[in-house]
């Protein structure tokens, strides 16, 4: 049997790994390890043909194409596909713009859905997502002046709901830690206090188990571009809970939230539906991948996904722990797979050299201030073996900087 | 010498045009015309490349590519470069989101812009393109309560300008009519009542000669997939006069606004410049396709363009009345060249029936209510015979339908 210091052992790893097929509908390189798919998931190769189709179809069809080819329906065909990743009924996922621009939409419409009971506190977590952050504090700038934002610590949110707190914004997972914070049980504690509660599933939709509408969420945005392979800058997805939907607002009234955008008609009429969340006409050749992207997340299926996720933060803690720690390199977040979503970071004063080396050795990874190399672990791609090997390279050049070796 | 009745008078002018080389640059199919090129620009040929080299950097660099590649400058470099189209010196326009979500930040900011003087009043076109008209609603009813919007008629624009008025929106070409407004003088006017002026560039930018920032312009948007032939929903474009800029606020605050986006600091600090405009981010395949589109755009003189442009117009509206007018088609708008935009408007009583049968035989344009047929005269890829034929077209069509032989 082999142990951990062998590479065999996860060799074997990944030769009884149910997930193992999914890897080849990527195009990878052959000559380097991404393991920063949690910021940008790879291409699928498909998603090729469907660029090449989206430009016949520009060519010979032009404008008709939204038309005959049901790409007006794309925002709200493919936020179906998400929201069967997500535990959300038909119905309540509508795809288009960025997350940022979405969450803007949803804390607003959040906030107007509260103000008849006149509670006006965002309550937030201090160390979530920096953009999820400024688009709270533009919100209570700039749109709904009575408004304030309140950061607590993450584990203190239910201890700071008061009843002046109309909606808590919480990230799922925390990008920095890793930390998957407990959905349903927060969501219940939110309302029992009146409160909605608005996630940001960036970090974990189509690598954690979700169940939105069986959870008791209200409201989510998430992004298309990393677990969901949807390609560089892909739309995000709103979520809004079909009870909240009739009455749901949001300020950002363009004509494709327009109940019937092409009567023209002088005066806005939301959408019944979940396309009121729609402002503008969706970048369709990007909405194209997204599509094939969210397509081959679906292929897999999510338990098996959320067990390899588990398996290989465990792996990848326990060889960061046996074989990088005397460096002074320090694993951070929750230890337990349960707690945590499917990237770790680890602690390192001088990550930026270390991440330098790394990748002129072939393993990518990214930065997150302060000193964190953060390491995402997506099980569609990712073998047991590229992180023996990454662990590896990573003591090789560590062991050479104890010598002067580390690239400055 | 031939005359207008003859298509050999066509032929000629497509001989001797300037921009005829321009055409082929672009992947047209050989079996019909496409008269929609003010909805959707056709693909130029480039776009694919492109695309190609986008999907090759995304597999072989990831995410990392966003600075190998300048991908994260994309906005501001593209910016640029329609700001050359509309006379615009660097750095002051930026690309992303869409028409109508970056005129809601405009809106927004230049309600900001004005408040300290009292000012609340959003003066409009009452035939405003109907997605200008709800965001201006949107904006009135949710981000600025005090603000109200008055529409009237385009032609009283001026005598409207109280000193109430914050900011006037308007389209710069009528997007039915194809009325081109004088930007200078309404300009001159607005600023003189203390007000400013939100531009929608939409259905001029690339084809009517603009000069934003010696027309004293204080804001604009406009439209990627139009006459800038950046594909279906590309991404769309703001710009704010650089004087006004420094103190611009808008209220969709996402991390790509920040100065120095990935500090990842707690608090939002906007750009100096005018990425303080952008929110999240952008839709890199459908940049791409953008970026494409405007370089193939600025390769044509514009003043050879809307010189085309003023031709075909003319022809067209010849044609029609020469030929048409007995079936009972009226053409829209002004006469006069100088008046008007790159489309003509037909107005006729079974315009959708018409446009099936046009469609049937290879000509495609577009209806808008009510019963206007809408004719995209796009220099770059439209020729003079495609006009000719498509009147012959037209009375064919109707001398049948005289006869019952119209689609119904």
């Amino acid at each position: 049997m082999a142990t951990n210091g062998e590479r065999r052992y996860f060799e074997q790893l990944d030769a009884t790994d149910p997930l193992r097929e999914i890897r080849a509908l990527f195009d990878l390189p052959d000559d380097r390890v991404f393991l920063n798919g949690n910021s940008l998931g790879p291409p699928p190769r498909e998603t090729w043909n469907r660029l090449q189709e989206g430009m016949l179809r520009w060519r010979d069809d032009m404008n008709a194409a939204w038309w005959d080819h049901q790409w007006l329906q794309l925002p709200t065909v493919i936020g179906d596909r998400i929201g069967a990743l997500i535990g959300a009924a038909p119905g309540q996922v509508v795809v288009g713009d960025s997350t940022s621009v979405n969450l803007f939409k949803l804390l607003c419409g959040a906030l107007y859905a509260q103000s008849a009971g006149g509670r006006s506190v965002v309550l937030t977590d201090r160390d979530n997502f920096p953009s999820d952050l400024y688009i709270a504090d533009g919100v209570a700038r700039y749109v709904h002046p009575a408004a304030t934002v309140r950061r607590v610590p993450a584990g203190e949110i239910i201890d700071h709901l008061g009843d002046d707190v109309a909606v808590v914004l919480l990230s799922h997972v925390d990008y920095r830690t890793g930390h998957l914070l407990p959905m349903r049980r927060i969501n219940e504690r939110a309302h029992a206090a009146g409160a909605l509660v608005l996630w940001d599933l960036a970090h974990s939709a189509g690598v954690v188990p979700i169940d939105v509408d069986d959870a008791g969420t209200d409201l989510a945005v998430g992004c298309g571009y990393k677990f969901l392979n949807g390609g560089p800058g892909a739309p995000g997805y709103m979520y809004v809970a079909e009870r909240l939907l009739p009455d749901f607002e949001q300020p950002v009234t363009g004509w494709l939230g327009h109940t019937r955008p092409f009567d023209f008609t002088a005066d806005y009429q939301p959408d019944p539906g979940i396309a009121r969340l729609t402002t503008g006409c969706p970048p369709l050749l990007s909405l194209l991948a997204l599509d094939e992207g969210v397509s081959l997340t679906a292929r897999a299926d999510l338990a098996a996904v959320r067990a390899k996720s588990v398996a290989l933060s465990r792996e990848f803690i326990a060889l960061a722990e046996t074989r990088l720690a005397r460096f002074g390199i320090e694993v951070t977040g929750p230890v337990d797979g349960a707690q945590r979503g499917s990237h770790v970071s680890l602690r390192y004063e001088s990550a930026e050299r270390l991440a330098e080396g790394l990748a002129a050795t072939g393993f990518h990874l990214e930065l997150r201030p302060p000193e964190l190399l953060r390491f995402g672990l997506a099980p569609l791609h990712v073998r047991y073996v590229d992180l023996f090997d990454c662990v590896a390279a990573m003591e090789k050049l560590l062991a050479d900087a104890d010598h002067g070796g580390l690239p400055r």
